[in-house]
């Protein structure tokens, strides 16, 4: 639903192209400032024990088929600017007009014309086809709540990974380290400027680390984990949504219930009612 | 309400622009130390690395809306003293008051009177309205919590980036000073004063990195979500009034059961019973 | 109640004064160890850093009335060993002895014995109030547990304001070391000595975080938690005590009932059934 | 159930092995790099306090039976590759078969019917036995989740043992290396290279804390966390089965609640209806 | 109850005596491994101020008994193994042949019967006291909790101490190697092997508030929460236990229930049903 509007919200700026140019050029800066040439190639050792470190980790500890979703959730959002859309109002369009077909036409009449609408979302799927088949508003509720943790503990597991990735590149990037300066210091010599180098090659190990788990595996947790929760609430809201249709209530006091869940620019609660003549004199209760 | 009681609680002092002029003085204080001149200039690396790299992780990780009221939260707290008001006794008159209303002169009057009020809180407001739709005391009392916990979720969001940037700040702070003993040591020699300065300039990234988590961000944070958290105790509190004025009970009832959110300088429970004769006799529950 | 029985459970020793002796001896003895005079006066630079910063944070964080409270909390344990009181056996007394009168003598009768008491404690006050103004035992409980989250909620802010000082203390420790650290790394000669002593100064800085952490502030902070908590639990204690007053309960009832809170020292249910004839044959539930 | 599904889905390779390697690698990487041989050797003191010392003190924090069943779950998850086996489909199935064997046949032909069936799950038969019992289905549904809990509390103590090793592990490298550093520094002279080779190997103990932390302990932890949430979800699933067994519900609404628990891959209810007539008109709830 | 268990499950190995040695082995090593004998004379002042910092901070936070309980604790758990004992079959026993001889005899002649026993534990005493009271089961199941929660808050005092010890040991370590640092640089000279020996013992600090955490404190801090614990979970079972007794619930359902608490080892739900004949055809609940 509305696929456009995270370009529309963050004003087309791709933030994560400029993050990731920040990053390389922290990364490059060494040699910018007048390091000397060939650290590039010595710092591959660092590189290899952060980045496959917190890999092998990750493979040892999750099933690969998470880590890769993980993985690719990395990739992912690097093309994406993080967006803010937790917009249902067209959750609630749709489940009031559903409930006064319902109330309209009946339950059967209903069925053919919903047959007719192609619905992409699963669990929208699954909740009106539990309504259809008349099971009570508790009974849907929990059904529908069923589904939402489960499919809640799924998506969190790749957050999880990323985490514990967070956790450990700047570990691996001590080992890089601690590694680098056990060498220089088994060969140390009164060659000072050889000193310099290694510890310097040494250091790059931490710089790895710590950049690495600040400018990738965090902000891509930060963010899986906003889309994680967003759409749990989604499951949530639903859940209510379906138990009204399911409990058939009017439309007027579904459309009342579930503007609570809507952003305040979206809800038309506030001026509504004084504009308006007094359309609600009494809610009949169903 | 009661827009004068944070200067009048905290007694004028302006403490953030003395804790600012204090966190200059500190950053500047390794120049009047005597140290030379040029590092003035020569950190300015190493604020870049942190100012930008937080910013910067920032954006990255969260929806750019969200990160400028973050930022202006910063700015809006830097003019402020920190106040103390959960005063919540002007919502509690207003909620007898209506509630007497209602007793007194039935729903739709108090419709009509409540019209001409100017209720400018928009939770207030949508409350009444569906106190208005007569809806039953717990459909109110979840429908307001329903919306204070919404407003909850997105009010908290910029806290979670400024804590956020709390632990970034000294992380970039490390990669600075890592990026310049990196630089420092690829280029060792005996120069020792040249040394000296070299590693000043990168421990200044540090010396940034920590200074401004501790003075900017987590006081910001803090404040933020002390506002944040304010206001859904105020909604929690909003949603049981509203219910007990959907409920019908009476203004007595009402005024004994919200006094125990009121702050005891304001309760008038204490001596109230021993001064007065007992006026409350038997309270018929509505 | 009871206020002489702290200085029976800890028999006497002031504790603080010990522990005062114990740090003002740590902070002193690098110059017990030799070290030069004019350390002393120098390390007033991190003194002034490590106090100023961390009571400048919890300016700008938090209301001047709320930090005021905080760091009299720390004045006011510093001339207390901290105590272990939490014996309720006098509130249980009185609840079962109220709860005699009532049944005998009805609550009226009642209500002008306990105007001539002098109750000084608000909480049991506004609690005998709701129960003289005949709410059911749901509403008082919920009336008292109200009043006691409000309470907790205002106390445990001054809490807070340590535990913040506890971790802002080392921070700013480790800011004057990299101060003291950079000042001298941009001078640096080859003058041994002097570097010694530079760098000594720099490292007094966090010496001073550290231990203002660990002895001042972290205490403070545990042991004004404790009593915030033991105040709590109390109000717990007596909403459920009061709800059965306004229950109508059988003080045996209530005896019973409330002896679980009781510590076993001051419980009298071991011996007492066996020791005495079975009084309680059948409890006629009111 | 479906052993196989494993190797399936990770597609044969023995990652542990894998990382095991690369830990190896960069345990001896500092040889590689040109440290003096006899580095291995001096380097055992080191192995001796991190392998030791956490070890020890798991066996003086926990019981041995339960430090013995962490350490075979590291060995045993170096033989495997981290599977995710969530699929309760097979479970669905038979609580389903179950509840029509019921219906159709009534509880005693069904008990005979089970007898010759070889359940090997102990929780499944023994709820099986207490729907057998016919006990009421809340008794069930908190019979199994005793069972569940007791459980679970029995399994996490090897997760939570793994974890202490995971924090003292590092604590540990920390004490071989400040062991070394004092022997070195109490005989310290200005033979340079001597000196080199002494911290050398000093950091090797650092080394081999941090790595065992999080290449052996951390990994074994985060998987036997996840074997033991999974059995525990599990159970709670089959709680809520073996429950709707018991009230006697149509197999129907029981695969539609259970249904819930399956993973998208697996459950048929998306296309389901749409595919085939409408076979559930209405749902007499038994 | 079985007092003899854990040395069944822990076959004598004094695992703490060993651990001790291996901790005294490691603080002893840094002279084994050759440095100056005058070493342990000068590290006392480290140990002086690792060993009274963290003890006078405890008796700064909490009160003086309870300090006293939390380090006997550390003597009592070092002549012991520790042991998994949560064996609660005995208890399962006892309240099933209770059960029946209520159910047979009456309550008045089971309370003359259970006046001959001896029962020592202070919580079976009450809870039966409370049976033979003849509340109902929901009075005693809540009576029960809430001698177990004010029991588990007295109890877990110690173990808060024993973590806040944990905590301080390292900090105090700090401390020490700061002061002998301070001392050193401020006497600082070209004497190499005089600094060497100074920075030694400045060292030998952190090792000893190191060590101390991890190899006293942390078990004590561990063993006694895990004894806490459990006499907890014991607690909430024979809550459940008792309200079942005043429930009058049949022997059989009260054995059901309860077994789900016992281990799986202990349990005889697994064979028994098919082994024997079907002998609970149909429980008429009670």
């Amino acid at each position: 639903m509305r696929s456009n509007s995270p370009s529309l919200s963050s004003s087309g700026t791709p933030t994560p192209i400029i993050g990731a140019a920040f990053g390389i050029l922290l990364v490059l800066s060494p040699i910018l400032l007048g390091a000397r040439g060939y650290l590039i190639l010595m710092s591959l050792a660092g590189l290899v024990i952060v980045v496959g470190g917190v890999i092998a980790v990750a493979f040892m500890s999750f099933a690969a088929i998470e880590v890769r979703s993980a993985l690719s959730a990395i990739v992912k959002f690097s093309r994406q600017t993080p967006a803010k859309i937790d917009d249902l109002s067209h959750d609630v369009e749709n489940i009031v007009k559903w409930s006064s077909q319902i109330r309209n036409k009946g339950m059967r009449r209903f069925e053919a014309d919903i047959a007719t609408e192609r619905i992409g979302d699963p669990v929208v799927r699954y909740g009106l086809n539990m309504v259809l088949s008349e099971y009570g508003p508790d009974d849907i509720r929990s059904m529908i709540n069923t589904v939402a943790d489960a499919c809640y503990e799924r998506e969190i597991r790749p957050v999880e990974i990323l985490e514990a990735m967070t956790s450990h590149a700047p570990a691996f990037g001590m080992v890089g380290t601690l590694i680098g300066m056990v060498a220089m210091l088994s060969n140390l010599t009164d060659n000072i400027s050889g000193i310099g180098a290694s510890l310097a090659v040494a250091f790059l190990s931490t710089l790895y680390g710590v950049l690495s788990a600040r400018m990738i595996y965090m902000p891509a947790a930060t963010r899986l984990r906003q889309d994680v929760d967003r759409r749990r609430s989604r499951h949530n809201f639903l859940a209510e949504g379906m138990a009204m249709l399911a409990g058939k209530k009017s439309p007027m006091y579904i459309q009342d219930r579930l503007n609570g869940f809507l952003r305040p620019e979206v809800q038309d609660y506030f001026g509504a009612r004084s504009a308006s003549p007094p359309i609600r004199l009494k809610v009949v209760h169903a």
